[in-house]
Formats: structure tokens, C-alpha cells, sequence
């Protein structure tokens, strides 16, 4: 179940730039609401991952735009997890607007402890 | 020295919107850079406060707004220091763009420790 | 039923700070969910409005910030309409985590043409 | 001159989150400040070039993050132009903090016109 989400986001107007478009840089705060949700959708919840210690950091992103969303879009962030073992996760990302596809993406992340070293996933977030 | 300063600061893309100009919000932004600099211009340090276990909080905040701000414009956003004392700092801004006033605005930043709670203003930011 | 709205918003990573919480400046971005919000709730669309050419334009606007808000948590912007005629619009703004008052807010914004001429209301928006 | 630019930006407090440090997003606009400012020092303005009717527009991005920086640390953000020809630009960037390897990271730019169609860079942004 933490393999797989779906979540819905609505385009802000802030988060548009004056090319009329949402800017690039806003899809990797939606990728984080995707990953923060996915694990809520599972019955976990990432500040309490966080309360106990530890946190997960993005080590790699990368993501490429064919077409440009707009303010007030309805954009669907689905969020596919495709490994977790050791101290990473690595996620796939795509952005549609109903049959559209917006955006394309890739992530790692590190569960590291506060003072940053790599620490082993919590069970539920591995994936065997 | 506390008491005035000036800071350029050039609009990124990023900052705007579909409406072209620099986003609102962003202003707040902008007042928060400059009184961070404000501080460094006098030989003190706001990360410094931090680290001594002391933050600045803002309580009240407000805007008014005569003109936009475009993309790549360079504006000087002047902050004045109009009381400092007990636990409290009181500033006002003024964004301009060469002779042309952009934005008004005023806050009230409050001096809490990491529990939250009002601590006297260091010596160095009070005003008599 | 343009005069009352609440929409609930939860709290990204992205919009916290290293004070822990959400920061301040990311208040105004909800208000201004929660006017976009307001309108479609009553059966119209902000985008629209901007496709027939005319624009909403923040003129003023203040919060006053009681209790912070932290990553995750679900905060309702409860958004009044307090006038609403000629080219200008008066909103006041609550935020609540349950039975906690965040933030209270108010706002101007003026309807104008793409030249940044005022112009009434369209109808809908007016408040008599 | 177009092929290399180092652009130092201070880390804004609005930039960091509740991990107390530069949030991953906030990246992708500093790369953006730094292609603005190489096109500057070499004597032309991107914003021109948009008022000319034609724009840059991200179609692939990617960073890879080593070391955190924190509020208030002044980073050298380094771009340099890999390939430029037909519609396109490629870049690539290293973040660095003195002698510290923050970030590194690419992307790949393309010159449209105002209805999305790709058209070939002005001379001055090509490379041969």
C-alpha cells in the first residue's frame, strides 16, 4: 500500500510565474505533498517518522516537463515507489491533468537521524 | 545604526506571477531580508541570536501596495527601526523603484526563546 | 453565500521554516486559496474573471499571528466578506486549528482591467 | 562569456524548513537566478528577450544534494553552458559553500515563442 498514491492538487496563483504557467520549481514541493500523503494513505504519518528522530532527505531529484499546468488546474500527483531497502527510497512521479501528461519525475531519499548519518528505513516504509 | 537600512534586492522569476509582477506575499519576504541585513550592517548576526537560543517572531504584519514589481526590476526596500523595547521591535518599510513608490508597510517582530516565551531584546537591538 | 467560506489547507513541509513553523509570509498564499475557494463555492471561477480580463489585485493587507502553525497540521481559513461595491472588495480572515485562533487577517483588493484600471465588480462579486 | 557565471546568493530564512536547512525545491530558483545573471554579465537581459516575444522554458531539470546549507550561509551557485544550439541549452551547476560541494545539478532549457512552439536561440545564446 505504500507503493502506489494518488493525490489531487490545486494550481495556486502564487505558485504561478509571470510566464502564466505554474513554475518548475513547484512540482517538487508537489512531489513532497505525494510522498507526505502516500504515507498517510497507509495509515503512518511522516511527523511522527520526524517526532521519532528520524527524517527522510532528498539526496536526488530530477523531473522533465512536457506540458505547462496553469492556475486553478486540478492535477493528479501519482507517486509510485519502485525500492526501499537500507537507508533509501527511490520514487517515480507523474503529473496529469486528466488524459494529459504533465510531468515526469524520479527521487531519492535518505532516512538519516538528526545529526544527518544514514539510518535503516522503519519497517513499514521498506518495500521486500 | 539600528535604525535604517537599505537593501537592493533584484525580483527572480520565481517571485512572480500570472498576473506578470512580483507575487504579494513575496513582499513579506523581502521585508525579512532586509531586516536580517539590517542587523548584519550594524556588525551583529540574526543566526548569531539564533544560536544563542533567542528568535524573533513576527506578531503583526502589514502591506500596502501603489505599484507592481516586475520580473529583473531592482527595488530598494529601506526598513526603519520606529521602537525597540522590552521584548519588542516595531519596523516600517518602504519598497521603492527609482522614484516611484511601490509598497508600504509595518511590523512587530517579538523576542521569544525556544519555548516560545517573550524574552527582553538583546542590548544591541533595543532603542532608547 | 459570497460572504462566508472556509477551506481547510494542510501544512506543507515546503512552507515551513527553521523555526520549526509555518512562515508567516505563507498565510497570505491561504487567504488567497480561500477567496479563490470562496468563489467557486458559490458556482463562479476566479480564472474565468481573468479570462474576460479582469483581475483581483491585493491592495492592502495585514495578519496578526497568535500561535504558530507546524508541518502537517490541518488549519481551516474561515474567509467573511465584510463589503463588497465600486471596484473593491473587503475580506477578514481566521485561521483555527481546532479550537486554536492562529492567525486573524484582513484585505483590500481592487478589480481592475489589464492595464491596471479599476473596474466594478462583476455582479456576483458585489455585496449589497 | 556566456559559458561560465558564479552568482553568490545568500540563503533567505523564508528559503529553509522545518529541518533547519535550504529546502530542496528552493534549488531550482537559484539556478534560475544564476542563468538570468550569466546572461547579464555578458551584456544582454533575459528580460528583453522576453519582451521580445521569446522565452526560456525548462523542459528537464535534475540536482543531487551532498550537504545541506543553512539560513544566512552565502553560497556560490556556478553555471556553466555545456551545449547550446538549434532551440536548446544545456546546463550544468555546482552549489558550493567555500570549499564544501553542496549541490550539483543540470538542466535543459528551450527558447519558444509566446504559443509554446520552439524557435532558435538569438545568436548570442548559441555556442558553436
Amino acid at each position: 500500500m505504500l507503493d502506489y498514491h494518488e493525490e489531487s492538487i490545486r494550481v495556486r496563483y502564487q505558485e504561478t510565474d509571470a510566464q502564466g504557467v505554474l513554475h518548475h520549481a513547484t512540482l517538487f514541493n508537489y512531489f513532497e505533498v505525494a510522498r507526505v500523503e502516500m504515507i498517510r494513505s497507509a495509515g503512518y504519518s511522516y511527523r511522527e517518522l520526524e517526532e521519532s528522530g528520524l527524517m527522510l532527505v532528498v539526496s536526488e531529484i530530477s523531473c522533465r516537463y512536457f506540458l505547462p499546468a496553469r492556475f486553478d488546474d486540478l492535477v493528479v500527483v501519482a507517486v509510485t515507489t519502485v525500492k526501499a531497502k537500507g537507508a533509501r527510497i527511490w520514487h517515480e512521479y507523474k503529473v496529469t491533468r486528466q488524459d494529459d501528461l504533465l510531468v515526469e519525475g524520479e527521487s531519492v531519499v535518505a532516512c538519516v537521524d538528526q545529526t544527518g548519518r544514514p539510518k535503516p528505513l522503519p519497517k513499514y516504509l521498506r518495500m521486500v
